[in-house]
């Protein structure tokens, strides 16, 4: 059996906050949006419907507690969801920030801006933010 | 306790498939794209993670089995699945099915092309079509 091993494109635009029971817990490398992305540890799955039931389950709880947890620490007007996986195929879920006065709002955000990136004490501070953010939720733990 | 009332602007976009044990199960009128939208009948709800645990997991459920048929059905190449809300609060999952030919390939469909209508018999043959490729799904009926 294959063993899981993250997109090349998702790994290179991504920095790790962490990891559930399921799926990693990566930052978007965009400082627009606070923009998470959850990354199925399981080889070979491009669509939420072809992970076990077990997993799709906990792939559910798993959204739920970093969409909940994102929108209380930013006070997130609104947050998106989505699988897309067009032009990098490996399943992962997006859980984004939006604000009523986010540069794409109220479209969605894919590439409606360049990516800004953080500078590197940004990221940190980001990062330190979110896994704090997220250490009530089950089973997550950071690998630092 | 409120009743659940689709969102107007939902309603006005959509023809109604059927019904799953939780959500309603609508076709957008785009012709571009098979394009379904589950709404979980619960009021008040904007974010999956307002749903109470056990309606989290029916939600996936549903999603998965929609998603899986109409891939199955339409030969995807891949499937969009979203939450996104932004101009519709009303918590409502999109399900949309792609090509690598399809007009806003590899983008996401939103704002990318305007809305192509269904002819009145476009209409009821995808409605018929869909809900032929659903009727294997646990709990689905068409309210015909």
């Amino acid at each position: 059996m294959t063993r899981f091993e993250l997109d090349a494109r998702l790994a290179a635009d991504t920095e790790e906050i962490g990891v559930l029971p399921l799926s990693r817990v990566l930052l978007m490398k965009d400082s627009t949006y606070p923009w998470c992305v959850l990354v199925p540890s399981r080889p070979g799955i491009r669509e939420m419907h072809e992970l076990e039931g077990g997993d799709q389950q906990q792939l559910m709880s798993e959204i739920t507690a970093v969409s909940s947890a994102l929108q209380r620490e930013f006070a997130a007007d609104k947050m998106n969801v989505a699988a897309l996986g067009n032009q990098v195929p490996q399943l992962h879920v997006h859980v984004i920030v939006r604000y009523t006065t986010d540069p794409a709002w109220p479209t969605p955000i894919w590439g409606r801006q360049p990516v800004a990136p953080y500078s590197p004490e940004e990221l940190q501070q980001q990062l330190a933010r979110i896994r704090a953010a997220f250490e009530n939720i089950p089973g997550f733990r950071s690998r630092l």
